[in-house]
């Protein structure tokens, strides 16, 4: 039985609500369970620099936290002058994720902001962030189809995301924060709706894993994002 | 006739809403109008190494805002390494306010360390802050009070904060952006629950203001923050 | 009685020397007692770029102290990699104070830096700073004039600031270190040659303070930026 | 036909030389074609804060390219003042994958630092990184071992990497930088020396990959990785 | 003939004032001309953590230049967040110049911080500072020894230092600003009161010098020493 | 007799071993015994934004240590967030030092960056980075010359360094780390191919030094760098 009594192949109650903040072009506060974060996707006319000429957009993520989303206050990543590496690491997880379903050149040479800030974090920030992102990216290309400045269809597909994890001898999908914390194995997938694997990512944290075992966590995954895909759905219907 | 249809010595609609964050000792949700500033109160057993071996605790503040919680999405802090001129003015006011009112030999050498993360911004940030953040600051305490933590009262008022202004010639009361934008002079008040005054900070935007437009400004701020203190009333209750 | 034997509405020895900084446009050492600031006025050809086009001027300020200005010797600033909350604080202070009297559509796309280098440190080092930085800008005006960079007359008025506070139970004026430490209320005033106010800024240091207070200190501080403003012209004849 | 030449599941030549630091407790220079990494391992008798008292030692990686390791100079990451997200990135994958073979509790209190320095840069710096690096700390804890620092046996097992990737259709094995910038999938597989799966990483460039294709390059990478152990074996003999 | 008009062995008018500073235990303001630099020596009860239990002290020194010190305004250099290389290269060698006159065993395990802030640059700025610095230094260790914290006698000789340089084919003696920009080799030297060399820089800014050319700018910097070290006798008596 | 059993005068075994860095226009791996410095010249089209319009090049060099170049582990610079004072210096020096051997009008507006990185630390890294880094220079601007980018002759001389001390009382050349550590007085000569002196540094570590002992110094070096420039004269034939 795992800790959060759910079914091995049982997401936590997930919800997406869409435009909750009142300035960007696109915003989903998504919860996986009591994992809450805040994605905004902000529309700038100017992107990078390297992009000028290219004709191509651009789309891109940062992620942060609340210092009292977790258990014990966390400090602010400002007061330490830099970004640690997990957020480097996650941000730029999240920022891949959403470009493999969205066709740059139709958007012009514009940058798209994804901002990920994880209100309250139980286990699996990332994984909600980029379910989430993908829904307030979606709504910040209505927006900009609305006022012409997308030509044809600029996403192209879904993304969304899980963790799974092997908890004592199980592989079990969707990871609170004491499930992680006492998984042997920890992985997370990027998946999309139409199956393809946009990001595998496992790693042992006792003894090592084996085939088989990979392959569990990935059958796990596709059905547990096949449920998120249906949910992005309906939220943006 | 101000921007926002109100009276000149109309707040915004105002809510507090308690206990919005799972594992901070205190939290609260507060709105002034389309201004949304999340604060939690941390108790933290190690407090700062000063305070060892003075018997006495601190209170102290920190304060962010959320990248889109702005019309144009803001660039994060901690991607130019440090927190603005502007942040730090506001964490020292929103440390000092509620200093005022906390008995701090009441709390031993222990240190809450309340946050102020804007989620949306509208004008006030910082009143709406103040405001918030002694609700997250009462059940803070009171947590510790059921924890046999604090000796005697630790909290000896209310303290809350409201900006005032003079727009188009008529002093007026809770500014929002656009009346903030375009007013003459510009101050913010922090007003204990018994009406003395903590901060005053006034500042002529164009020609400088008279002193009797200081006092009618500071009647707008008495009645505006003795309605604040009514619904931290309200809500502790 | 005040430690420092001064009436209630005394200031401390106030002198202003100018030109002492041989490269500088504008320069002004300010002394209030012990408390001693270098100012230097440059000028810009080149402003920050956000001026350009807008045919107006800017006037901004800088302030730092000697490391042994102080009774203990202080870690300098560049030591920690960035000016701390007070410093960015009283060098915002600085530079709104002084274009509350600047024309700057007078001066051109161009740019003046007022620095205000603390020499030697006895209490109220930001209100000598910008009585003695008006009198460095009103050189570099001079300078800037006598070679025609001027159009019309780009200084409007004279301003000068002051300290006040409550100290045992007393309003009082220019508080030098040893009165500052032990005021039950800090103020500081910046008030024009006319007699308006640019700047309030009152803090409660113990017990909040009452309106009539507030209204002494004005009241002193008044008096008290009369007098500064007096010895401004005197020094400028 | 691949750009270098080589059969799919060939591995580019590979070298792994020892005791090529004077210094170092163990090092190897190890050699994947033109990819040059120095690897040292660095035994410190006080290992971080958090490890006292546990009675278990630590081990850890710093990754870092010299200038012109690359076909154009790359500016150096102090000149920047922070580690990119890249580099931290492969650090954390190093460390956790020597940790994955090693028994901290049998080194006691100390923490061995691994560093991987890229003299010269042909694609997979981190997996060339991870097989030369458990070369050099195979060497460091002989080092301990023949001064009896070591209990038992420290060193559990082989840990070895490489790179996958998906080329014109193709599943190859072991990228040089020509194919990993034309590949359509990059995978990235830390493997034990008994075939245990330590990380896995696999990131689609342009259209996702499927599960099958996964399964392929996985099995490319478990008998690329079992040569690479083989010549660690050869090399430590 | 130099742009100075000086004959090429002949100083700058040179003054040393003491006791500048009211807080500081040592302290001289020295001019060199047009370079004016404000020494202080504060004596530190506790030194860096590297002296404990060594019984030894340790005399350290920071320089810094005020903005407007310059003929065109430098930027600060707490704005870029690190002191530049010149900066450190400077204040390691007045560190060292003054180590090399004090026994460092005779003022037990407490530092002594001599600051150097160029109010007034024309070329020369580290020699000057040197030169007042040993001022500085030993009215702090007389205030030490009046405290009997000095173990013997602490300052072992004078120092002082001067520049010299190939102007225009002669060698000439303490260079100023516009001297030094136009000179073919620049030196500088640190020469004890009793004549031995403590410091030799010779840089060619041009083409390379002769060792008799150096020989001949060594024999013009002990004769301006000797001149300054018995400036210092003066000054001090 | 001098800890390395070498007579006075006597260099180590000094090795230039040219074209190692397989990306490099230029690169020479120079070691002095066991002191080895991989030296690479990059060519870079854009030089600094100042170059332009001056129709002249700029050279100059970045020096680093790799982690355990030497006998402890020394921390990366990066982990701080800047290069240290002393790697400012030596930086400073090897690019002053070339460039007084290079006719900066002969290459164009291009810059010229040697990146000299120690390998293994054992005394005299700087000296022997000079040393090195001309070979690479010579080669990148032969490579450049091949393609027609070089106006003229560009290399206008050898350059060469070597250190110097006294070491229990006699002047010793080229000193390796022990005796280094050891020596009462250490200098560092920069040396043209024609005996010219770019650089002479001279430090005195305990007593002050003598004039006619820094003249006994330079007359090793120059028997020193003369030997040091016919081994370059053969690396480069």
């Amino acid at each position: 039985m795992r800790p959060s009594k759910r079914a091995p192949d049982e997401l936590r109650k997930v919800s997406l609500e869409r435009a909750v903040a009142r300035y960007a072009e696109g915003s989903c506060l998504v919860k996986f369970g009591d994992t809450h974060v805040l994605c905004t996707a902000s529309l700038e006319e100017r992107g990078p620099p390297w992009l000028r000429g290219t004709g191509r957009g651009w789309v891109t993520a940062e992620y942060s936290m609340l210092p009292r989303a977790t258990l014990e206050r966390t400090r602010r990543e400002v007061t330490s002058g830099r970004p640690s590496g997990r957020t480097h690491e996650i941000q730029r997880l999240i920022g891949r994720s959403l470009r493999a379903v969205v066709d740059l050149s139709a958007i012009g040479e514009r940058q798209i902001v994804v901002d990920c800030d994880v209100l309250q974090a139980d286990g699996g920030t990332r994984t909600a962030a980029i379910t989430g992102a993908w829904v307030a990216l979606h709504d910040c290309l209505a927006w900009m189809k609305a006022r012409s400045m997308v030509q044809g269809e600029a996403l192209k597909d879904h993304v969304a995301a899980v963790s799974c994890g092997i908890h004592a001898g199980t592989p079990v999908l969707d990871l609170d924060y004491a499930e992680d914390s006492s998984a042997e194995t920890d992985a997370n997938f990027v998946i999309t709706g139409t199956g393809g694997l946009v990001e595998v990512q496992g790693t042992a944290e006792g003894k090592p894993f084996s085939v088989e075992e990979l392959m569990a966590l990935i059958e796990l995954a596709r059905a547990g994002t096949a449920k998120l895909v249906d949910l992005q759905k309906m939220a943006v219907m």
